[in-house]
């Protein structure tokens, strides 16, 4: 069990998790600079036929003739989890705050019980499910009082951070909201005190009104390169009419978000060689919340440039492609 | 000439820079995920004998036959310039902020005039001399009074953003003070009106005091794990005293830093292979500004593990090794 520490200056959270380190791993690491993927279908964990490798899942989607379709586990090298007490690897005293438990839970959502890597192989309808088990997910985990928020992400490649690659997504269910969600609150916050509208909203308006960022535009979504994107491809995907909570997500509404995210993902695909991305779900934090003032929508970061040692200094990104170009090569890219 | 964004909702700055994709690289990388080393001592425009490829110097350190020990140059794929106005790439309109101009100057610091990939390969004398130039260069740029903070930095590696890999460090003078930086004099502020001390003082207080994370103490100087450490072996040096101030180095301060700074980057390099790291300078802003509250301190970030969409979407990072253990790994490392 994992100790929650605080940056004594900043405050900044950081999770000191020893333990996950003996994670398995479908690339071979050649020093530190080249990874080379590996072929691990054979005893891969997560395809249909190794369940008895994972633990038993929390949910499972079947199909009629009762096989699971999506299935939904404890991470067996969890970054946080509910089970035991804070292991203390080091002291510190006030003024300086204790570490707090990782109180939470860490699970990992397979998205197809074949050995594929690549979520756009797999249908339409099946990304739709998906989908709407983000959404059980969410509603599962606000129904644990000590849960505020819980973070969906998958990451795709090595680049991006995975470790095995039969397709998955990853729940981290925390007691607390996340510093980069509580900066978009805060921002989302100020504007509606001071337009009173949701900001995104605004947005939402704004990329349809100037349609330079443009990417897609499905029944009540559109795909937009961020405007401030910190990366080359940067891309939010965001329901045109206001809706804070991604619980709510009708199945009407996945299988639409499905046909962009999987448009979206082939297109990147087919720009960017070996492609690497990180998917974010952003959405409202389960309590202490306003519902005017937010917006979910989803981040999707290709992870194209390294990040230097400007950018871990300052905060400060450098993006060596306009949002505006790279907008225009997604609309001109045909699949 | 680039435009500095801000995000609609955040704030966060984004600087959008498109001609810096086209600046040279000694590094071969096939698709995403592979990166080789190229030799390139045959054609480095760093190397003494090709001045003429780079600008004109802005600061020269000569040793007695008026050879330059170290250069200062203008970055000719410059993240930000005094040069011109901005280019705009799109427009964005009320209730949204639009661009800054992304006024400041990109300078390169060349650290030898020999072709050496290290820093750890020249004498600490030599590095102690380049100690000082950061220290000019920050008389140099504070000077300006448009310019209110330069980040120093030096990216080593591949994986930490290295583009030429003849020994160089950077220097970024801008106008504001980027958002790490105003995060650290936030947290430093608030110890400061609670505790009437600075944070920065107590912190060099608690680390002597349990002793471990500590891995260094030179004369005015210790290096130890951050408490809260982002990623494996992050290590902070710090002086001993109140110093806010980076500018007021003396010489025999730098000498005894440059000891410091080679004793630990041997370890590291002894420790990990093919290492990359980040070498952060944190120091006070040229204006508006409390001297009581700040601590100038290096922050030396090795590049061990991949930042995945958990970090990218939370902001909250996940170290698999305990700054406690990290320690002692380099304290009984012998170089």
């Amino acid at each position: 069990m994992d100790e929650l520490r605080s940056d004594p200056i900043t405050g900044r959270r950081v999770l000191i998790a020893e333990g996950r380190s003996a994670r398995p791993s479908d690339y071979i690491v050649r020093g530190d600079s080249q990874a080379q993927h590996s072929a691990s279908a054979d005893n891969c964990p997560f395809c249909a036929g190794a369940e008895q490798q994972t633990p038993s899942p929390n949910q499972q989607v079947l199909d009629e003739n009762g096989r699971w379709q999506v299935r939904v586990i404890p991470n067996k090298y969890p970054a946080v989890t509910t089970q035991s007490a804070v292991e203390k690897h080091g002291e510190i005293v006030p003024p300086f705050s204790p570490p707090e438990q990782a109180y939470g839970e860490h699970e990992v959502i397979i998205e197809s019980p074949r050995h594929v890597r690549d979520i756009t192989e797999v249908s339409v309808e099946q990304l739709a499910t998906v989908l709407q088990v983000y959404r059980d997910r969410l509603l599962y985990w606000s129904a644990d009082p000590r849960i505020r928020f819980a973070q969906i992400f998958k990451n795709y490649g090595y680049e991006a951070g995975a470790s095995l690659e039969h397709v998955h997504s990853q729940v981290l269910a925390m007691p607390f909201v996340p510093v980069t969600l509580e900066s978009e609150l805060q921002g989302a916050s100020r504007h509606y005190q001071e337009h009173k509208n949701c900001a995104f909203c605004d947005l939402v308006t704004l990329e349809l009104d100037q349609r330079s960022r443009l990417i897609a535009e499905e029944e009540q979504f559109i795909a937009f390169c961020a405007y401030a994107g910190r990366q080359p491809y940067e891309t939010w995907v965001m329901p045109t009419a206001h809706e804070s909570d991604y619980r709510k997500l009708t199945d009407a509404q996945a299988h639409s978000l499905a046909t962009v995210l999987n448009r979206l993902l082939k297109k990147l695909h087919f720009l960017v060689p070996q492609l690497s991305y990180n998917l974010i779900l952003h959405t409202r934090p389960f309590s202490d919340f306003d519902p005017n003032q937010y917006h979910w929508h989803l981040e999707i970061v290709p992870r194209t440039t390294r990040l230097a040692g400007f950018e871990w200094g300052t905060g400060l990104f450098i993006n060596p492609l306009s949002p505006e170009s790279a907008a225009k090569i997604l609309r001109e890219t045909k699949v």
